[in-house]
């Protein structure tokens, strides 16, 4: 099986499970264990924030960051398709008790003009606008990069409003080597950072929370709150260092196979690549091969292949460091004679 | 001052004073109001519901709605400028932790088959679709009747994925008014409805929910949460009679009024009415005349004339009891010259 | 029917009838409601406060100062029968995400120095502290007037801690004539005091929450996230301002009466007066009798005499403006012959 | 340093290192960690539960069965000094919305009358009973067991009124060894269970919840919606396997380890052991060395040995697999030295 299903289905490197092996632990509960310090002080140095503190998803980040910034009833704007608006189980309005306000974005990026609209001016009818998120690298439109000067543009019109930024950087890293701009720099028109260690970085779980001083301290109340205060993590940490020491550079292999993918798949009549590919996400529409997404994948999981569906006739592959520039091909080989078998029907 | 910024401007009748003067009364906590029950067996008659319930105002009445149908981290379906969504304060996910996702529809109405693809299915991801909301008249869209078709075509879908519809029919008489369809039919679509008999049925205070016996259970019980339970309160469920009694067939006299200014305002240059007038609301854009909606408020303000900004450059005026037709005559007069006024500066 | 289940079920008097059909009213959403206002400054005078809420009902001033003091995951401490714990419908917790921690207390009186021992020290397994309840006076503990001194006991221990305390004052004018201590002094100890105008003072409904300029501004957002922002609402403030200007001193006669009936009633072989009679209330175990508290009441329902349970063996009898001393003799002589009944039997 | 603060403390063996090293894992998320699943099948099968999930810590296991079994505004009873209500930072009111009521307990068992007479009536007023907690083995109350007499009279009164009861199991297994009862004893009165792994049983991080399949569906979801949703987790579920595996017998070792050390503490005039010890926890009282915990356990530490306060003049010592025979005789020993050390002083 090729599985292009998501960067999440790493399988932690050899170096990774040695460092699990031999990681120095301590209760982090008690805050000592020396792998998740280092770990959290490496994370908050590369995004040039006061603190960080180490969750164990992507999503506990984000929510923790909601339950951090904002109080219930209070109302957080961002891009109709992010992550934490479709996929996060309506945790922001469960947990938080906040709205969300979703605004439609091109390739990712909210229009500034249109965030400042939104902000809402006092009135007992309104919520208090309490929080911006932004998504980098965006995922439902297709792993685009939200450009640094569209993040500027925000997080001044935010401060403005004194309103925090929170930027789900789930996979920040491919942004930054996309781009060739510093996570730091990304970090730097935030109030506060998720990034993900378990997707193109490869690490079996985790995420970092990064913000202030003050910030931390209450998102640690929240973490243990919500379950995610755990004892000698440093097991999982230790991968996590791994990750962030060896794994960021090479995020430039997943985007080159990527292009390889997309570029391939645009070859096929049928088939149409829907949006320019910018990092490891490539997002193909299959409505001319008259097959709904489910059908197409269904297909493509007998002839090895895995992917997922995201929208009727759109599906996802995302490449990742499990997935080798020979498999792409074979993919792309695989998908032209699939479809090609199709027309014949 | 003639006072158009809303129809819950409305001053008591004389008769409804006198109601409230003589209304027998009880302990409504303990169900032993008998005016109030009166109120609640006619409301639940006129909409063709098993049980009603009086609840404070139209927000309450909304909220225990989505308290008692929703679980949090379920996801409602609702147009993208309802009420509940843009002015009850993000209570829906401040009280009942519920995320309201947002369809945009046209004048007022959904597309149903939009609200059929924004159904989540299963999945670990998504929270589940626990009610869809319709507002009809629509205030946003203009006081825009939502039709029967369009809440019949929803309704089936809802029902087809066993999915509760509720119905904020503020303005639901305005609605049966406009159209000549009874609210029961409105009504008959729905699992639950809303409805104010504060804003152009005139009474002071109040509103109805209506739906199942069991779900009026629940709703009393969540009403006592919020603090809606009250003693004597057939001191103000007795102007409501009076209102549900008397006041719904002279909603024709607002809409009759609202025409009226349309159609005068239309004839000013400078100004554009937004939508088409269908009860008793009139969007009126001011843009033309170089001015922000609140600019263009002050100055109506110091001509005697108050309405809402409803858009940086979009003003709303409502009809109501208290504004005569010579009092929409005398408005549209003043705006023509405080209009003609601003071409001369 | 002699109604003794509470002083909640007094009818309006005439001149409050009056009141309601001469009000002048307003939109007090809007806040041009002067009856409202009237009545919101009136209060705010009485208890020394910068600024009042007029709110429907106790319950809701409760949980508007829970909503606006806390945020979701703090602790409230509070005496261990306050009726904020039994009788709110555990709202605190489901909308404003608190917990109660409950100490028992004496006469409805906590004693400061366990108060000081549950305020928790800083740790991440721990809320925090952030709310003092008092009751006063206190239903559960037989209408007992909470002291002076233990409550500015109370209040010189959570200011030491940065932590507010909010009197559920819904029979604070009853401790106030009582005692003869102004509401004011019992106010002084607080940060935010709610008392019911419907409960000895006869108002039909409503309630009053008081507390500084910013308490309150913050309180009418939530008061309109609950639904309790109603519209010409001085139709319900009027009889309000008459129950604070001409039924606070009549309280004395209820107590008056409470005594006599406590007096009669502990001269019947069979019944004891379960707690000294200090204000309204009389609370009376009937164990002897052989009967459940249930059984007991629905005997005295076919004599004509209502009241309500407390407990398993205990009842409750609250005098009010509707039950003259000629009914408490009544009360007593059938609850006399009826218990002397039980004996032959 | 001798490290008795807590059984969370102790460092993964060697076995349990390889075996996070080897483990078979793949995407959690997708269900398709091999080794997760085998955790979980080994730990349902133990309890006699038709399904299990993995949770990253207990609070997190607690937590998701209060989401689970309740709705907001519910109440939930529980032993007085349960470790979900003090030590898990209100997060039941913050993230459920309901109210925990306690319950006075005799070594942490409550009485079964009492929980009956606590189960809420209908009334509009009263909050739904919708939960019943148990801890067991009970931490404040020394590590005592709850017996399983207590568990069945509980569990009767809890389905004659269609209530389900949680377990809060954190130390279960030694409640097990100590009692020579099996867990799947205990399960069995019970509607759901939570253990812990990372406590006596030795792994590094995670606790198990259990319960009926539909049960385990809902769980899954509340679990994502926590953040409690990992990918290649099976790098620690591996350690959890060897923790079920091998470490449950030797608990054994610990309790012997505990009554040691409760002997040699008893010896040493001016220390008072508060409750008899039943598995791994001491409670020491030190009020007669006229010092506080606090006070104590600094000089404790001087002299090498850790241990947490648990109350004004308690300590809590807890013993585990980290902690060996003769470290407690070196405890034992310091400590007489040191308070003999005070009474000079």
């Amino acid at each position: 099986m090729i599985d292009l299903r998501s960067d999440t289905v790493t399988k932690p490197t050899l170096k990774m499970r040695q460092a699990a092996f031999e990681a120095e632990v301590g209760d982090d509960v008690f805050e000592e264990d020396p792998t998740v310090q280092r770990l959290e002080l490496k994370a908050a140095e590369m995004l040039g924030k006061e603190s960080a503190l180490f969750v164990t998803s992507g999503t506990q980040g984000n929510q923790i960051a909601a339950l951090t910034h904002c109080q219930p009833g209070d109302e957080v704007l961002m891009e109709e398709e992010a992550h934490i608006f479709l996929y996060e189980g309506a945790s922001m309005s469960a947990l938080a008790g906040v709205q969300p306000r979703t605004i439609k974005g091109t390739n990712g990026a909210m229009d500034p003009e249109e965030v400042r609209s939104k902000i809402r001016p006092e009135n007992v009818h309104f919520p208090d606008t309490s929080l911006i998120c932004i998504e980098n690298t965006h995922n439902k439109a297709g792993g685009a990069v939200v450009p640094l000067e569209n993040m500027q543009a925000i997080y001044e019109i935010a401060r403005e409003h004194g309103i925090p930024v929170h930027l789900d950087g789930a996979r920040l890293f491919n942004a930054s080597i996309a781009s060739g701009i510093s996570v730091r720099r990304f970090a730097d028109q935030t109030d506060s950072v998720q990034f993900c260690l378990s997707k193109g970085l490869g690490a079996p779980a985790g995420s970092i929370i990064a913000g202030s001083t003050e910030f931390i301290r209450k998102a640690r109340k929240w973490r243990k709150r919500l379950g995610g205060g755990l004892r000698q993590v440093g097991m999982i940490a230790a991968p996590g260092l791994i990750a962030l020491e060896e794994m960021v550079e090479r995020l430039e292999e997943d985007h080159s196979n990527a292009r390889l993918l997309a570029e391939g798949i645009g070859n096929i009549p049928g088939l149409k690549v829907e949006k320019a590919v910018e990092t490891n996400i490539v997002l193909v529409n299959v409505e001319e091969c008259q097959r709904t997404a489910e059908q197409f994948l269904d297909q493509l999981r007998e002839n090895g292949i895995l992917a997922v569906p995201f929208g009727p006739y759109t599906i996802r592959f995302v490449t990742h460091f499990d997935v080798s520039e020979e498999e792409i091909q074979i993919t792309v080989r695989r998908m032209a004679e699939m479809v090609n078998q199709f027309k014949k029907l």
